[in-house]
């Protein structure tokens, strides 16, 4: 197999972008162009684009959004496609990359993932994230993704004993970790008592999706994130080799039942668990070879399932390693030191890209604030649906 | 290079479709199938669907349309990803099927192409078409595709000599093709005298956009089309044998600028050249190795240029070539013998995937009524925007 790594990272300020969608995709490119040291004597050897958006069409009204990037930032006649696939948009943009490299028909891709959440707002909002769900079924019957995760949550706390307390546990750990990432939405401490206290919880921390609560879950922001990827046989003469060369060791995606009614353990997340086994297998890798995980927490019980079916810890035994503090910085298992989707910020397409511009920024050393010392190897989990559509990426630079 | 092949092959009836849109992508989807002899024992050997679709999230509002159809075709848990490149999104979708293959991440791979038209009828159905144009240029500027490609056919016949007899010409036989095909929309023919004589021309072949008339393009359709694309040294292992295997060559894709206003030369379909020359090179082979071509005719202007930009004719010889016959069934290099855009119908994400459909069809001899004897190698263009993102697709049985 061809070997193909990222030699550049880019990432708009994620929250309320003052520019529309496709000045963020530009933005974000320019960004990874720049630390990859592309430039006019050789950034025409880029040679497709992949664009990963939900809403590109639905929120933004905008068909081609790929070939419009391509325009922009003058490195025509690249191929241009845009990718769809919910909120996990960006990670499928990332494997499609990765294919596109390795099948020999690209050398050098352009990996672009982007959303304009906050130009629907109240309703309207509610419903585009909605269509995630069955077209028929779930969606039809006006299901929201909130109430679904209400629901999960639920059954999480009566199988396996997670508390109330444990999501604000992820939650304030994330917060503490965006403090440090300049591009996230939110950053801002939170402390725990202030969000747990049943005397002001109702004040501090108010009912969304009962048992949800507004710390239990992701706010919405418009963002960008990009990736130059390159096969190592052309990073040289290209000249992309200033940074260092992140492999992608393994890609992995699934698909789950798409009506969440119809699984068989409707506390599992089968997607999850297959698309990081498929990513392990290909990487030869196990989880015990993951320094730090970027897991896709738009709702913070996600993260707890997502670490057990990852295997990072065993089944129903997610929310006692967050207790202990084993997914902090400085723990066994480090989980979104960026802040995650809660404090980070989760533009659906952008957030695939985002999750792995992180883990690159870890394996180079160059998460000032939240580094994870000696860190080789990352994992990331973008979640599509209600997880009916994982995939899983694993970079390193062993 | 990996050989990557088509076992099988699925088409709606195209026009006004009884059912939504995942019923229209399952439809195709199971007739490929089907074809290629998928079924309960071996199905689950597909390992990656892709879905292209300009409207999916514009027009029917669902987002994840892949995963639905891996959930309702009950072959979880397939890779599922949507792909969006305008028109060209069922080209654009093949590519990637040629990918993920060549790349060894899958073996099996079902390509759908679709599209819900009729959904959007009136001034609806013509914003939705016309937001391929440039988001901040063109389209905000209220210019439609009919009046972009009025301009374009001017240009044409002021350097060329083209002459509105010509796009008739094209017409004329494209829909004498479609009456053997049983999956047109339009199977009737039309007599070359009834739309040209200016003595009725106004009543039976209307002004639309001038120098275009009715009959100088395609109708809105909806429809649905599907390819199973297998890796040959999986062929016989998956049991998908029976069928003569039909070789992709060549996939080849580029992108011009995205205003259409900003081209050197504004009648040159540069991106058509160049995917072809790309597809070209891929295959080993020249225009003179096409026995037969599906050229994107949404107007029938692109038919013309095209002929010349692939190849197959002199820069400004190709409404010559149509005057003398040489691109109907029977001449030196036959185009769209399955009724193109014009006849078949152009339900934009199906067409690039139904355009190879037909080519299939020609290489393995199913092509009845329409049949070009001794086929071996087919050439397809799929045109996205106005010519700022094209594919070519070459398959051959060599």
């Amino acid at each position: 197999m061809r070997e193909v790594g990222i030699v550049g990272v880019g990432h708009t300020k994620f929250g309320k972008s003052p520019v529309p969608f496709l000045d963020m995709c530009c933005q974000a490119a320019l960004e990874a162009m720049d630390d990859a040291g592309a430039k006019t004597g050789n950034k025409n050897h880029i040679d497709q684009v992949f664009v990963g958006t939900m809403g590109a069409g639905m929120v933004s009204r905008i068909s081609g959004a790929a070939s419009a990037v391509v325009d922009t930032l003058n490195i025509r006649p690249a191929m241009a496609e845009t990718v769809e696939n919910g909120p996990a948009s960006g990670a499928s943009a990332i494997k499609l990359g990765y294919m596109a490299i390795a099948s020999g028909v690209a050398n050098c891709v352009l990996v672009i993932g982007a959303e304009g959440m906050r130009a629907v707002t109240g309703w309207e909002g509610t419903d585009f994230v909605a269509t995630m769900l069955h077209p028929d079924g779930e969606y039809k019957y006006g299901l929201t993704l909130p109430s679904l995760a209400g629901l999960f949550t639920r059954l999480c706390m009566d199988k396996y004993g997670v508390e109330s307390k444990d999501l604000s546990i992820v939650s304030v750990k994330n917060h503490a970790n965006a403090c440090h990432n300049p591009n996230a939405h939110i950053q801002r401490t939170v402390v725990l008592e202030r969000i747990t206290n049943p005397a002001y919880i109702n004040a501090t921390n108010p009912l969304v999706a009962d048992p949800l609560r507004q710390f239990d879950m992701c706010p919405v922001s418009d963002g960008a994130a990009a990736l130059l990827l390159v096969a190592k046989d052309k990073q040289d003469e290209y000249g992309f080799g200033h940074k260092k060369f992140v492999r992608i060791a393994g890609v992995g995606s699934a698909t789950d039942t798409h009506y969440v009614a119809n699984r068989a353990v409707p506390t599992d997340l089968l997607a999850v668990r297959l698309s990081a086994q498929m990513a392990y297998k290909m990487a030869g890798m196990t989880p015990e070879d993951i320094d730090v995980a970027e897991l896709h927490d738009a709702f913070q019980i996600l993260e707890i399932v997502e670490s057990e079916e990852v295997g990072f810890f065993p089944r129903g035994d997610g929310h006692l390693a967050a207790r202990r503090g084993d997914t902090a910085i400085g723990g066994k298992k480090p989980i979104n030191t960026s802040g995650g989707l809660k404090a980070k910020g989760h533009p659906l397409g952008a957030t695939g890209v985002s999750q792995v511009v992180e883990l690159v920024k870890q394996l180079r050393g160059e998460a000032t604030g939240r580094q994870i010392e000696g860190a080789k190897t990352g994992l990331a989990i973008n979640f599509g649906g209600f997880g009916n559509n994982v995939c899983a990426t694993i970079v390193t630079t062993k």
